[in-house]
């Protein structure tokens, strides 16, 4: 086979009176008898070629033959289109190939799905089939997509003098985190490795090294039952550097980001980044993670119900939890009676008992089950608290803080959603600081880390860690990006008993310290480093930047909610002789 | 903490009278009473420090209690050295820098080995405290020659529109190749993921998805028994392309390799590469991947000695099989007859009965064991079959041709490196092509791939697939760099009836090939471009680069020999949980 003179998405009217090879897939064929149209596509685009009996008898004839999908090799030469045949929508629409030459290099069967964007079809069947799905136009578009930003990160930390190191996929199994995916060692019978959660520990040993900067795209591996957004493997851009204080970390990142979404994007963003602490986002958007393209922030009104004559509000304020809500602006007319009741259901999913609502009418005027409970200075003051006007709803929680949050952050979600209220093309970024160290996990009864127990406390609240865990801040910093959490990171702890201490709060015996985390308590005492780091979902990212809702978009060969691959069918039983090798016997029984 | 001002490697006569802030370790540090020297280290390289009493009580303090890799934080102002001070062999040399302040950012016990390139130590020790092996100059130096060794490829590709693709972890097992490390499913009791030993299903796949251009710097796995130069994790680079011949992809691996030399050494290096067929590179040199920095040629003898006294030969080329040689040149005073006989026992290890010798003298006249068996004409005319002159000495297989190839390629890189033959500033590439497709595998009584089951016969010799399959050569390339395989590649089968018939002749039934790779048959189905494509090892690369010969030394966390972790503990044992979860029981009896 002889190479290819033109990729066809690239011709055009400097071509004419060229002759060319192309080689590509037949996207489309349109047979006028004594003229038959191929469309021939390749990764750069596509062009039209014209068979003309005429012209070439034989490669008329091979062209009665194509069929979609086939792979051939057209030689031919380059013309200009009549003017009534230009079509402006494409690259190569000025111009076509006159054919003289058709050679089949492969054929093609019937697919199962056209290869279009527009294609009504399964995923399921789009797994099976995932070669055939990622030849669809938006498909390769968003793994090109992906590749140029992965490009990107690299150059940008290259430039920054940051070191790229593989660390070890076959590794250690740790309590912490979510569950290990393991695998069963030969040589060692009896034991195994575990695929890495993340990088945290290696890249925390590279600062020991003295490498300063590191960084990798890393796959990194849980097995957790899955959700719509969650796959056993992903890939995470790890960042770790030494003598490099907070500042200047965020500041790169957010040089990073500037530069991928005005790569990618062709998007300028604002820097600095917002930043809100944890505490300010729950009370103020219900979420650490809160998506600051629209408003609707929570308004807490404990101070106004409390001595309201709604008892429910009144004795919740009594007993110390709160009275929040939030405002949906010019809904009232749009929404029912009935409507607005059903929400109660969607509140019961975070763990709320019910929601309150009333309508605003002109003049102020509430209305709805619960508007007789509260006089004319009462709503007035509720009015103004929510910022008011006629047409408006108000949403009410009164529960426990944290279930207030939780139920008015997804509410209020749930209606920029419903009403349409983001701009899909603003690009907003934050970083939420300040989070808790630990928190409490009633499951265990004991204190788990927030982060991970590598993160460092912030400093002054460093005495407070054996007294008050619960009231110890992180030196923890979450990127969120149009609603999402993006990636998240730490200053981290670099002193041995520092990180004992953290082990004793999170309910590890001194032993199981130095059993499990042993190598890295001994190289905190070997000359280690300040230190600090971040990690990015980069799967995460290319969902947004492609403007996609789904994980597996982003990845050529992803797994199912049930963890398979349904076009090679992993995971599969294996031999008896593989098993016997490994010196393991299943004890499932067989289906 | 605050950040630093400057790195301590690049201060220079330019910063004479500047106050900076260093940070990093203390590399030695000289006490001589009212000054104590430090010498502070980062990654960038080190600068001395001085402590003088005199301008600062409390920082000479500070610095009488520093040892040896403690971190700190340096305050002072750079000024020139006097001149009989200055270190020319140092880039900081002239300058030091007269402290003002020193900050103990965290201390360093006794280290278990000196942070020096020439330290004697096992390498049990350095793996164990691997975050300080890779302290020392020569790791560090080493893991950044890996990152910018990579960083290039990564560019090289890039510009010539390759597409980085990541490809999955957890993925399914296949019978072909070497021992698959295998995974348990949670989910999925009873089946197993297996990790790749290479991408190369998908990469293919992806090929079919009109991908045309893909690469990866890909992890791959292998549960094998470990030999010096293996590790259960290595990383390839990984190269697939569609329309693209066998002679672009060569020549594009050229330009990769010759930048890579360039930018890495320094070296300038000839394109194109020598090709040799596998034939001719076993036939000259033993081995399919021939160091041709020296020469020492293999020289077929057969016709010489099959009608001369030395009944061994003579019957030895009767039966078919071959009598071979090497001259050594000028070694006859430097080796006794001992020290040439005992080589029968390395000989022995390739497969050979033993080894003959002769020395040549003055005037062409051999002298050893078997001299006697030649008459003057034959020793005339082996003398000039070697191009020998006196004090050579000649050595001899008679065997099967396959051992007569593998002992004297064996015997020829011993005697270059025992005679130091090879000039390690040279950089040597050459290409092996022509390979046979399948060898016959006697334990097995089946063939075997010799590359993989999915690389192109050479087309000619297609027909003999069924009928005389050790004749078929492949469309296989191997990359040989200063005589290690750096890596191969090859076109691949496209079409389902020829790779249907490639299963058969590996003695797959139809059923079991459908099972295992009915989805790569299927997937030839739908358009299938012709394509091909290599893999390189990194670590080999790099390791070659460098300059060692270990190739764990390349890698950031390697392995032992018994694929352990030393540092980590990896692989150990699980808590009863978790294999409870994965429905597995470990049959193997406790130690």
């Amino acid at each position: 086979m002889t190479d290819r003179t033109h990729v066809c998405g690239e011709l055009n009217e400097a071509h004419i009176d060229e002759e060319v090879r192309l080689q590509g897939w037949v996207r489309r064929r349109r047979d006028l008898g004594e003229l038959i149209f191929l469309d021939i596509r390749d990764r750069s685009g596509y062009v039209q070629t014209v068979f003309n009996a005429e012209i070439s008898r034989e490669a008329h004839r091979a062209a009665e033959d194509v069929r979609n999908e086939f792979v051939v090799e057209v030689r031919g030469v380059v013309r200009k289109r009549d003017e009534e045949n230009v079509n402006e929508k494409i690259a190569t629409g000025k111009i076509e190939v006159v054919a003289e030459e058709l050679t089949i290099l492969n054929k093609a069967k019937a697919l199962p799905f056209q290869i279009e964007d527009d294609v009504e079809i399964t995923e399921d069947v789009r797994l099976k089939h995932r070669y055939l799905d990622l030849r669809r136009p938006y498909m390769t578009d968003t793994m090109y997509l992906r590749h140029r930003t992965t490009k990107l990160i690299r150059d940008i930390l290259d430039e920054q003098r940051f070191m790229e190191v593989e660390t070890p996929i076959l590794t250690k199994s740790t309590p912490e985190g979510a569950r290990d995916y393991l695998v069963p060692s030969r040589v060692h019978e009896g034991s195994f490795y575990a695929l890495p959660q993340s990088p945290q520990l290696f890249k925390q040993l590279l600062m020991v090294s003295g490498f300063e900067r590191y960084y990798q795209i890393a796959r990194c591996f849980r097995d957790e039952d899955l959700r719509a957004d969650r796959q056993p493997e992903f890939t995470q851009v790890d960042i770790e550097a030494s003598f490099m204080g907070k500042e200047d970390l965020l500041a790169m990142m957010e040089e990073m980001m500037a530069r991928i979404v005005k790569e990618v994007k062709g998007a300028e963003i604002e820097r600095p980044f917002p930043r809100l602490t944890y505490y300010e986002a729950m009370e103020r958007f219900g979420s650490d993670k809160p998506d600051l393209r629209f408003g609707m922030e929570l308004v807490d009104v404990s101070e106004i119900v409390k001595d309201s004559g709604f008892k429910v509000f009144a004795s919740t304020v009594e007993r110390g939890d709160v009275v929040k809500g939030i405002n949906i602006k010019g809904v009232a007319g749009r929404y029912s009676r009935k409507d607005l009741d059903d929400l109660s259901s969607f509140a019961e999913i975070y763990g709320a008992k019910g929601l309150a609502w009333v309508k605003v009418e002109d003049g102020g005027t509430l209305k709805g089950p619960i508007a007789k409970f509260f006089d004319e200075a009462k709503a007035a003051e509720l009015v103004k608290a929510f910022d008011a006007e006629a047409d408006d709803v108000l949403m009410f929680v009164a529960d426990k803080q944290r279930v207030a949050w939780d139920v008015l952050g997804n509410l209020r979600n749930k209606f920029a959603k419903e009403l349409d209220l983001i701009d899909s093309g603003e690009f907003n970024f934050l970083w939420i600081t300040e989070f808790p160290l630990l928190s409490y996990d009633e499951d265990s009864g004991r204190y788990v880390a927030e982060h991970h127990p590598f993160t460092r406390p912030v400093e002054e609240d460093i005495p407070k860690l054996t007294e008050a865990p619960e009231e110890v801040r992180a030196e923890a910093y979450d990127l969120v990006f149009n609603g999402y959490e993006l990636g998240g990171g730490s200053q981290r702890i670099f002193e041995r008993d520092l990180q004992e201490n953290m082990f004793r709060a999170l309910g590890f015996s001194d032993e199981e310290a130095v059993s499990q985390f042993g190598f890295l308590l001994d190289a905190f005492e070997y000359g280690t480093p300040p230190h600090g780091g971040i990690a990015l979902g980069l799967d995460r990212l290319v969902m947004i930047l492609a403007e996609r809702t789904n994980l597996r978009d982003t990845i050529a060969f992803p797994k199912t909610a049930s963890a398979s691959d349904l076009m090679t069918n992993a995971p599969d039983t294996v031999s008896d002789e593989q098993l016997q090798e490994l010196k393991l016997k299943v004890t499932a029984k067989k289906e």
